[in-house]
């Protein structure tokens, strides 16, 4: 049985022992490995694949923090711990964790710090268009729903991403260059190409201890010994089909795309379940319509399959994309087209043209929708956007604009063609200092995880928002990392 | 630890041992404790309980069942095999199990000749009306969206909810009474008021087998031997709050209410999980507007809080019940005061009067719609009543009616008033015959789940079908009662 742990007493030979082995060499297994070795653990990572970065290094590493970062402060904004609780509390709905978002909130200005001390630079600047990510070297930006409804007038908002100091998408690989060298300058063991195969405990059972940790390596099965801790860093399980079939049916079967590292196959999550782990919002994931920039198609309006609106089009990418695939399909963006702009060049998103038209009737008919229904919301919409207020949807005046034609509609539709990319937002339930929580609610002795290993932070792909992963990775990881060493 | 396993050579005494024993007396219980006995095991079930019945009994047990039942072919419908597979498949949505549709599809016919070789009479008849359940003593009727969009085209429809020979909802305490006199004819050991406390066996880890039950009764903890295996027909967890804020977080504050017996909650499952059980679907659920009868009440629209509707009226009021709360609230049902008809007393929903009006300005005055929206909404349903043609939500032209006014708006946000009832869809993983897998894949040894406590044919809330529960839960109780027998 893959994953199965085995017990102390049948290991032969311990190849090594450390206090803290941590398992994963991206975002949060860096920050892990540091906070355990500052922390006074002896320490040693293990990462499967043949270099450090994980899906950090593949994301452009913007990272969600705020309550007044030094940033904020430098640009000028008066961001607090509680308006950023309340967002986070507020988009991660039902599932939000109070205990981690409350530490993430108050902790997340001098975690800011301490990457900077680490090395990773930000600019103190803003940018301040509407984008997923900064295109410039500027640091902060709008990386959620805080402008838009229903939480604009329910929390003071500020820019809460923060994008490294270089030009273009290319945070990723920089951030995790500085890392790496933060762990290597450090007496940590590195382990490259040494993939995590199983736990070892003391003993099976309820009073089962984590000690150790079964790796290949060099084409052999090693043994190490962990005094204090593991720590499972081992990413999320996007790329394991037949764990997205068991726990995330709707989301494997979108219809989008998943993203991630080779290595997203859950390993992590499943040594965690099989020493009597609890998982939990396994169903969960970020999925996401990336149509911005250019920020001018923010002025066309998303329709369904019945010609209809279904939300305020000045949200969040992620948040649109998780209502998106609840409507009947075809979904179509339609604008004019003077805001077509540059999307051919600047987007990510890739929609295919579904349809064109002189007159709302005329690309009505070329999108097959019930022309009553496109004709009417375009009507409701236009009188809003005179009026400036969208008393239907609550879209900030800011981006209200009559649809006049000549029009352009761009086919959303999952499976059409655009770029509609998904991850989990599930795992390992653990405490706020990432010890993982067994399926009676008990900490098990001797694991932690952290990262998308564990369920962090973000919850809810409609309450997402840019650098949430990140930011709760490396976030999570030092706390794991601390409470190991200490423990 | 509640739950946790305690080792077989820890057993001081063994009070009994039987081949099979079954937790929880219940539809799945009983139907799995008389299919062990009835292949040769000696067997004993366990209710914490007073007496038998569990979920079952407060239902109407109402059974899904279809491919040419006897009633079926009795009343004149031809159903087939592919068909109810067809609709099941499709209705279950990305998490449907296909072996299982299959063998529920297959065996529909020959359950229902079971249960009426035990004595659960079922007339002859057919209940035509649109009803949540047979008023009468009639046995069948559509409990599903068969003859609704998106269905009604891709599968050939008959009526599957089979209601018992009863009038009334009165089938659950009929149903109950029957197959547990079915029991006691038999020689299987009944405990009631004995509640399963923990499994036992015979190791810890990956070599465990499930050798027996602790069981409080009579004020002690006593220890039962199961030679061949324990199935766990323990109901779901809809009533325990920490278990639905763990694993099911949106429809524990969803605002509706819970529905179950009080001990769903979930120590069946929790069992499972402690010899490292995989758990899946846990965050799904039933989740139900019950506003017909009247049947009337369907040529009504329900709107949200843009004044849009979302959903063809005439389907399954559970199916509108999981669209219901993905809108934006408040979501009304507008109907004609003339189809209002006697649904003071006809119906289950109770939902408060939100408003009245003669004209629909006047309606969505009261209502505090965008009246832009609820006027375009009224005007374009009315062209499409008119024309028996409804291009935008498929509502069948049988209940289409224009609403020509006065009006009346019936208030169906959650927590507004309205009975809105949820149970849970999640469960134990467990193979075709109720074996219950782990986290890695593999069948636990001795151990067995049927009814709620695993997770079955039913899968979605949105393609729920009245009779499912019953339906599945005594269908695989009898699965897993001949297995373990057999085993």
């Amino acid at each position: 049985m893959s994953f199965s742990p085995i017990l102390e007493k049948d290991v032969v030979t311990w190849t090594d022992k450390k206090d803290v082995l941590v398992v994963g060499f991206g975002g949060a297994g860096a920050c892990s490995a540091i906070e355990a070795f500052d922390n006074g653990a002896s320490v040693a990572i293990f990462e499967a694949a043949s270099e450090s970065g994980g899906s950090t290094k593949l994301s452009s590493a913007e990272l969600y923090l705020g309550g007044g970062t030094t940033v904020q402060k430098a640009v000028g904004y008066d961001d607090s711990v509680e308006d950023v609780y309340g967002y986070l509390m507020d988009s991660n709905g039902p599932q939000a964790d109070a205990a981690k978002v409350r530490a993430y909130a108050e902790g997340g200005a001098a975690h800011l710090d301490w990457l900077m001390a680490l090395g990773v630079p930000f600019k103190m600047s803003e940018y301040p268009q509407r984008a997923m990510m900064a295109l410039t070297d500027d640091c902060l930006l709008y990386t959620g729903s805080e402008k838009a409804w229903p939480y604009v007038d329910k929390y003071k908002h500020a820019p809460r991403g923060h994008n490294l100091y270089v030009e273009g998408d290319n945070g990723g690989p920089l951030f995790v260059k500085i890392i790496t060298e933060a762990v290597e300058q450090r007496d940590i063991d590195i382990h490259i190409e040494a993939r995590a195969l199983r736990l070892i405990v003391d003993a099976f059972g309820p009073e089962q201890r984590v000690v150790g940790l079964v790796v290949r390596e060099d084409m052999q099965e090693r043994y190490y010994r962990a005094n204090k801790g593991v720590i499972l860093c081992a990413g999320g399980f996007v790329m394991n089909a037949e764990m997205m079939q068991q726990y995330a049916p709707e989301l494997a079967k979108a219809g989008t795309v998943p993203i991630g590292n080779p290595n997203d196959t859950g390993g992590g999550i499943q040594m965690g379940l099989s020493v009597g782990a609890r998982a939990i919002n396994m169903h969960e994931g970020f999925l996401s319509v990336p149509f911005y920039p250019p920020a001018t198609l923010t002025h066309g309006i998303f329709v369904n399959g019945q010609g209809q609106r279904f939300i305020n089009e000045d949200a969040y990418h992620g948040r649109i994309g998780c209502y998106l695939v609840r409507q009947t399909y075809p979904v179509y963006l339609v604008l004019n087209v003077e805001d077509y702009a540059d999307y051919e060049t600047a987007s990510w998103l890739a929609a295919p043209v579904a349809g064109t038209g002189e007159t709302v009737a005329e690309l009505a008919e070329e999108l097959r929708l019930p022309d009553s229904g496109l004709i009417d919301t375009i009507n409701t919409y236009n009188l809003a956007a005179q009026s400036g207020n969208d008393e239907q949807f609550h879209k900030s005046k800011e981006w209200l604009k009559p649809l006049t034609g000549p029009f352009v509609a761009l086919d959303c539709t999952p499976g059409a063609g655009a770029f509609l990319p998904h991850f989990t937002l599930g795992g390992l339930d653990t405490t706020v200092d990432g010890q993982v929580l067994s399926v009676q609610g008990d900490v098990i002795s001797g694991l932690y995880a952290a990262g998308r290993t564990a369920c962090g932070v973000p919850r809810r792909g409609d309450g997402y928002a840019s650098g949430s992963s990140v930011g709760d990775a490396t976030f999570s990881g030092r706390r794991a990392g601390r409470q190991a060493a200490i423990a």
